[in-house]
């Protein structure tokens, strides 16, 4: 089994569109959001920190798919269920499952890679192999 | 050859994450507001208007996947190009490409349907068929 | 003592800018988040049930002021604390302090009105006296 | 007179909430993304690149003040109107002006500090005098 973390979520009522439901940006808000807390939660430090002592600045996404099962609305609490499903060696999938109780909302994956500044242009972000003691904790 | 928008974003400070590029979920928002857009530049009226007249309360996500490219950041002009890729009898499948100049940024495909509340239940949003007079003006 | 709530936000990635601390609209969405959490701690249903049995549909705002004292970044835990300060014949003025420990974040002020749709046009918002009973629930 | 720029923007459905106007936090994102606008069209060049040059990171907030005067909605266009109403030594007060057509939407004034990282510890923002140059540019 391999690692897996949850999150929850409070929906607000400007999350909600017009027509009363979630506005679908902000799933993958929570996705990201969740993205960022399997990381905290197996134990590796905020982005901030790393970047300090290992200039990683995070993990931007190559990929994303999710689909849409049931509508939700605010003042609802929302689970994510987060794990990463494949590593490879230098992006890796993270999965996350989003319910209410029982019933599933949506389910997304996001294709991610750790990034390092360029050591010649500071505005490029360049890909780095999914570091080892990383993957250990988390998988 | 299928009816084709453009539309254009001015990426902001504030749609840029600590790594000095644009957060994801802010890719998909765009996305949304390139899909009510290509329909109004089709000739088909804004949700407010359709509701009163048809019911017609918008069109949720089945489904979404995008392929992120390359990074942007804040003061760079994006342009958005959609079309609709398939419409199948209760669904369509709208097709975004994000450019910047001739720079792909990412690329991304909806799924959607169009939603009607239930006639006894107002809370639940109903998929209906394709409103052929719709398809038609943007096909 | 008027009546007052406390509610929390973990500040997240995407809620912070490329200088790395919050980006403050998001201070007025956890907010607007806490004014209608202090409602519903007071025992006031959520407005898309209020709705459905006395027509109102949210308390939009007048007027705002917020004084930021600190910056807040993310993986940080906020709490909000929230009460009335005041109630006139058809406003209010709710008071949030955001604090991060016994460090002050923000503090703004929210002027309010209860409005309900007007019954000649569905699109127009006409504010009403502060209900009684509400006001006494949260006072 | 000031030195006075406008910028505008098309209201999306997902700016708007359940009660089909624009969710408040949004106008204070406008009013930011405007505030950054004002100083590109008087010739000061974006934060990314003025991080380079002069250190300087941005021009965070000390104080808001908006009042809010006619509900927006989706597929409306907005302008937004922009100057300095006062220089201090180390703070400035803009003005933001939102209207549709003729119509007054929202008015807002916004106290901000020019900031550098500081040189003992890169995570504090440290408030500079107002650069001369850039209040010549910009007045």
């Amino acid at each position: 089994m391999p690692r897996t973390t949850t999150t929850t979520v409070t929906v607000q009522f400007g999350d909600c569109d017009p027509a009363g439901i979630v506005f679908y940006p902000n799933f993958q808000r929570w996705m990201d959001a969740a993205s960022l807390s399997f990381f905290m939660q197996c134990g590796v430090q905020p982005w901030r920190e790393l970047v300090k002592t290992r200039g990683i600045v995070g993990t931007p996404l190559l990929e994303i798919a999710t689909k849409f099962v049931t509508a939700a609305t605010y003042a609802e609490t929302l689970t994510i269920t987060t794990h990463v499903e494949s590593w490879a060696a230098k992006a890796f999938v993270q999965h996350h499952r989003i319910t209410r109780g029982e019933t599933l909302i949506c389910e997304g994956r996001e294709t991610r890679v750790f990034v390092r500044r360029d050591s010649d242009n500071a505005d490029r972000l360049r890909a780095i192999p999914v570091p080892e003691d990383i993957k250990t904790l988390c998988s």
